[in-house]
């Protein structure tokens, strides 16, 4: 499982925030300079259609991009296409979703991520019809699942807890309740198996920049279901999602199927990135990843268990019940997470309280999580997190 | 004027597309390759707020990269950011304009690029509340602002003639019947000197992937006139929109002015492409570049019209009239110009009948000029364009 040779990591760093933001794949710089040099620069404006080393044009690209991914997420080949950002991906797929019903409630959990709920909340004001967001505890959203409810907007894993919602189950019960599913899988691509075709997701998106390793603002993805691919309005109607983009017509026929999904011009050079870090993913088995990644995250909870009463654990203690992370509680958790990152364990802390780490058994192994609990230990059996430079806020952790 | 030396062009070619994909600055590998190995290889996370060689964090180069385009479109420092596609930030300018207004017609004109029309068209619909676009002839758009007329929206120089819209006189006429206006620089940012201050624009919206230098798929801008900064509705409301986006709110609060047009995580490796072609552009004095781009023009119709009696100008003959690309109409234009590309000039073909030419002095020179309009005069004369190997339509040219 393990291919740590394949990313480049600093020396004398344990990194668990791959979950935030995944590390650079030691091909990647060659790749990209190889696109720079031999396709944007000597190719010119022939990139587009002509045909690069890899076998196809730049134009071609997101929809190959999308089927690499699709394999990771369960995806029918040819219903995964990647540009833009995650949060543009969210409107999408939530306008497109509102657009096939009547219903006016769109249905969330607190443990959403905040855009999802925001890009939720501009599209209800702009499209100025009626619609409300109901936003529960996430162990309620099974219960609200009503008549009312028009589509179930839900990120798979809490960026937070980790906490894991069982996909197959709740889009089953909320198709019963005539409910269309959209499903963020941010931190569940790359994370841990996922099958949108059994689960029935009627939408599913996530990005590409955690766990895929895609690098900062690698693009998103989006996936329709085969039965909506053909009949979906794209409320971002870009010339790259019409049916022939180069045809210069007036008025917009969408392309077919997940490729009206495209909107404007795809991000070639983040796309070669991207490209680079699926040459690794593209032979990485879900199932032998996801018992890696259950092994060191069980690892880790007992470690630090054992040796830091202080913390409270803030992920579902049972492995099937969470994502590739663990996260913890302490009042001091920002501090903690900061003296955590200055002994070389890169964590991340959320708001309030959560000091956050995320496995990733392509380069995470049991002796890294044996050396962070270490330190945690440390940290927190010594009180390191009283020192002031750990205390004073920056920006972001 | 001309820097070639700061570009990298292929051996044997005059590039005259430009206008559609600038090319490759000497620099960017050598800047690229920095911001994988030494930022995200090196940084990691620590990338988003940490202190990289250029002097600031991921997070701050929307803005930074923002000012420096600015410059070249007359903007107020602080009032554009960069992001996203060309068709997204048409989308947020337009759903900002039209939450301004309670008129429902939305005035265009058959010049502008159709993305620009088909957002127009997905955002109606989305809206749904009796919206009307109303498409008109390039001249006759000053006639058709009227009382019904809610936003403006037109792309300043026409992608297939060259033809420049006159931006203050527009501007100033739709002020005065209470018209919004958003405005496309596709074709204008780094081809002429642009004023959105001086011209009064509301709106304005480009991409930096033509002229500019930043590579396929370069991130586009948005410009927000000051005095609509503080009150526009972002209809595309993301997190790195939202005032403090790593508080992590329930709800949505629109960030300092411009800064609410973003929308979601930055193409960072694309910005680190865009600052290397900006830091040649920071050098460039518009008006002459305009000079330079004018002589160039000026004698490639000269040239082309003095040889080929078949070639019809399509752009404007006098040049205050036309940004920088001239275009020929030919009923054969498609063949012609694949016959130009194989004898080593590139320019471009639109539908139905244009063969388009964009003029570039930082790298094309009076020599390039006379050797393109003698490969265009052998091209007409000889008929290559007969050749069936110039007569088989790819996807785009």
């Amino acid at each position: 499982m393990l291919r740590r040779g394949s990313f480049s990591l600093p020396e004398g760093v344990i990194y668990l925030d791959g979950n935030s933001l995944g590390p650079l794949p030691i091909h990647t710089p060659e790749r990209v300079a190889r696109m720079l040099r031999e396709e944007w620069g000597a190719m010119l404006i022939g990139g587009w259609n002509g045909v690069t080393r890899n076998g196809a044009g730049w134009m071609e690209q997101p929809m190959k991009l999308g089927d690499r991914i699709g394999r990771l997420i369960g995806a029918e080949p040819g219903h995964v296409t990647v540009g833009d950002t995650l949060s543009i991906k969210v409107f999408q797929a939530l306008a497109s979703a509102l657009a096939m019903t009547d219903r006016k409630v769109i249905l969330s959990d607190s443990g959403n991520f905040p855009s999802d709920l925001y890009i939720a909340e501009g599209l209800m004001g702009t499209l100025g019809q009626g619609h409300s967001l109901r936003v529960v505890e996430p162990e309620a959203v099974a219960d609200e699942i009503d008549g009312e409810v028009g589509v179930l907007l839900l990120t798979e894993v809490d960026y937070r807890t980790g906490r894991l919602h069982d996909m197959a189950g709740l889009t089953a019960r909320a198709h019963q309740a005539g409910v269309l599913c959209v499903w963020d899988l941010a931190h569940s691509a790359g994370a841990l198996p996922v099958d949108v075709r059994r689960a029935g997701a009627d939408f599913a998106v996530g990005c590409t920049y955690k766990y895929l390793n895609g690098g900062p603002g690698a693009p998103a993805f989006i996936y329709v279901a085969p039965r909506h691919a053909g009949s979906a309005r794209p409320a971002l109607s870009g010339w790259l999602g019409h049916d022939a983009p180069f045809a210069f017509e007036r008025s917009y026929r969408p392309g077919d199927g997940v490729a009206r999904m495209r909107v404007g011009t795809p991000p070639v050079i983040q796309m070669a990135a991207l490209e680079a870090s699926m040459d690794i993913w593209d032979t990485v088995d879900l199932q032998e990843l996801r018992l890696a990644s259950i092994r060191l995250t069980e690892r880790f909870i007992a470690g630090v268990e054992a040796t830091c009463p202080d913390l409270e654990l803030a992920s579902p203690r049972h492995p099937a019940a969470r994502g590739s992370q663990v996260s913890f509680q302490h009042p001091e958790g920002y501090a903690a997470i900061q003296a955590c990152i200055a002994q070389g364990v890169i964590g991340d802390f959320r708001a309030p309280d959560i000091m956050r780490f995320g496995f990733t058994p392509l380069y995470i192994d049991e002796d890294d999580v044996d050396a962070a609990v270490a330190v945690i230990a440390r940290v927190m059996g010594e009180r390191l997190w009283e020192d002031p430079r750990y205390r004073e806020r920056g920006a972001v952790t």
